[in-house]
């Protein structure tokens, strides 16, 4: 439990410093957020860390005034220690980038909402192609149960978010300006929609103006508070590269999404890709899923004839897979087979039956049709053969 | 040497036999052509091979006579043993998939025309992005003195052949066929430009028809003859797959070329990229050429501001290299320090001389102007940065 006074403390300090210094990380880690305050009123020199322009803002700073301040427009202030504050966030210390605390917006519970969490960034000038990609991620992880975290931007960012919106997930923003300055203004409709439905975040105290270091200072908190990074599409010389490559040093997975080699916004990513053999080439949200989820997240495998069950997601696949060929079986123990909740394995069922893969015969019965036997057993001759055509 | 005998047995055995036998590729390896065919003749069980259907075609089969056949349609059998007979194809013994002979439409040499090779192959259904990319890469070999080996289909392979040809460069085409037998027929103006430019090649007797399964024993020969493999489109289970898999277990290199995530004929280079790690992305016939080539035939590296140098080829920019910053020297001297020829430093100079970077003061002698100058900082600041940032 943090006290009210360190609350106010670190206030305090978020106002006074800039974030990703080393130096005041090791300090602060050593002496704590107050003694820290105090070794800058004093004059003291804390190595990497110009101490004499932190005094002058320390002179006007008031953390009680931004807790105020910031409640007022209903952000909260989270610090570690804090029921809801991420522990992914720690790893940041192992770089000397240590996030002392986060100015919050939004109604969720930040550690529940990145818990199963991926970012997916890019560039500003992103192409339509990006755009659709990265909308596409957006609601894909998010049908899946996944959050998109991003950082509001022009073109990838905010396609992201937008997608993750659409299809009714949780999407986390991180600012390089106060979580109360809606940056770009042009977003501000995103932004308010995602304070409402999802969470802002910002290092920043209230009112800070977004400024050039801070967005690449940002980065490290979008790549430590997801499980991955997906870079969509990046010019090679492109901001996005740093959040891919603090998520590599913090040991996150880092992905990226093709593109046309004729595209020059693939550039960036088709030479990350030839860069750095640990940067996984992705396509699809199932595929961010098998990377960065739980063992049995399994992206569905592309065959050259589209079979009915290829346009149905992973959960229904299972499904299917649990109904019996001969004997039929009720809901709940196909659900058991598939490892579903019941009413899961109802809507799937209801899907399977417009497709003519299975048909009710009886009250609450399920049986497997000719085609979908059929159906199962192209599915498994495709699945072997490839295992021999590859390896 | 081989003797007069040896090449009819071989036009003969060619005749009877499909090529890719694992078990005549063993017993030919240990008794020889003519006595494999003695043994054909007689009735002997050869493991793996349907002797009876082999004796059956013997009978009427005559080396001599498609010797005198193929020489009416310019054609020749090249047999191992022959100056111009590829070394690299000795490696398809490794896998009992010898190549026992070809034959070849053509005027140059088969082992020089296939030195500095690579297969660039995909799918017959291609789209425009993949012609477009095919055709590229095809320019971009031949530009740089490789040649471009495939298979004369439709959609990649045709497009990458043309490539080859628009650049006045070499490029060879093995049939699933005769080779005096234009198939597919709507590409007949390509294979007769390939024949009077290139090479055409088979391991089918003249007047061959193409069968479903000569397709990929021919793959291959593609992927012994060539460096390395670059897959450009293919669906999930696309017949480029079976060159690019012979390429891998052959030791050459395994390239593949990205697309759109939303096209399905990039489906499978995305999936082949994502199951082999030994697949390396390229986007480019430089990449291409730095992975199958000799060291410092290096691909530029792309970054965010294009100068003047990115525009030139990697001699060019290693003679840009050699020029002195202050004291002018002659193209000798520059030729030595690039560790080009000063032939090629002479044309470099002129090229470097049109883009403003260098400049001739007096008789015969270069030195770098106020532009040049610039641009190399700038180029080394870009490399000193990309280290930074990236490791």
């Amino acid at each position: 439990m943090i006290s009210d006074a360190d609350r106010v403390a670190t206030a305090t300090l978020l106002r006074v410093c800039e974030p990703g210094s080393l130096g005041l990380s090791r300090h602060v880690r050593k002496v704590g957020v107050a003694q820290a305050l105090a070794d800058i009123q004093a004059g003291a020199q804390i190595p990497d860390v110009e101490a004499e322009g932190l005094r002058h803002r320390l002179a006007t700073a008031s953390g009680e005034r931004d807790l105020l301040t910031a409640a007022a427009v209903g952000a909260r202030l989270l610090c570690p220690g804090d029921d809801e504050w991420p522990t992914a966030l720690g790893d940041l210390r192992h770089r000397d980038l240590d996030c002392f605390g986060l100015w919050v917006r939004g109604r969720l519970r930040l550690a529940e909402a990145t818990e199963r969490s991926v970012a997916v960034v890019g560039t500003r000038a992103a192409t339509d192609y990006g755009v659709h990609v990265a909308h596409d991620l957006g609601v894909g992880l998010a049908e899946r149960g996944w959050s998109v975290v991003s950082g509001l931007a022009f073109g990838i960012d905010a396609a992201a978010h937008r997608g993750a919106l659409a299809a009714e997930g949780t999407t986390v923003a991180v600012l390089a300006c106060g979580v109360d300055v809606p940056y770009p203004p042009g977003n501000r409709s995103l932004y308010e929609r995602i304070a409402d439905e999802g969470l802002v975040l910002s290092e920043h105290p209230p009112g800070a103006a977004p400024q050039r270091h801070r967005f690449l200072v940002r980065n490290r908190v979008i790549a430590a508070l997801a499980l991955g990074t997906v870079v969509v599409e990046m010019a090679p010389r492109s901001g996005a590269k740093s959040t891919a490559v603090h998520a590599a040093y913090l040991n996150r997975y880092v992905m990226a999404v093709p593109g046309p080699v004729t595209s020059a916004m693939s550039v960036g990513c088709h030479q990350f890709m030839r860069e750095r053999p640990d940067v996984v080439l992705v396509t699809k949200a199932d595929e961010v899923i098998e990377m960065c989820g739980h063992l049995g997240e399994l992206a569905e495998q592309p065959t050259g004839q589209v079979r009915a069950r290829d346009l149905l997601g992973p959960v229904v696949g299972r499904v299917f897979e649990g109904v019996p060929v001969q004997r039929p079986a009720e809901v709940s123990g196909i659900a058991t087979a598939a490892a579903v909740s019941a009413r899961a394995a109802a809507a799937a069922l209801a899907a399977l039956e417009s497709q003519g893969l299975v048909e009710r015969v009886g009250e609450g019965l399920w049986v497997m049709t000719a085609l979908g036997r059929k159906d199962r057993r192209a599915h498994r001759a495709v699945q072997q053969q490839q295992e021999l055509d590859w390896w």
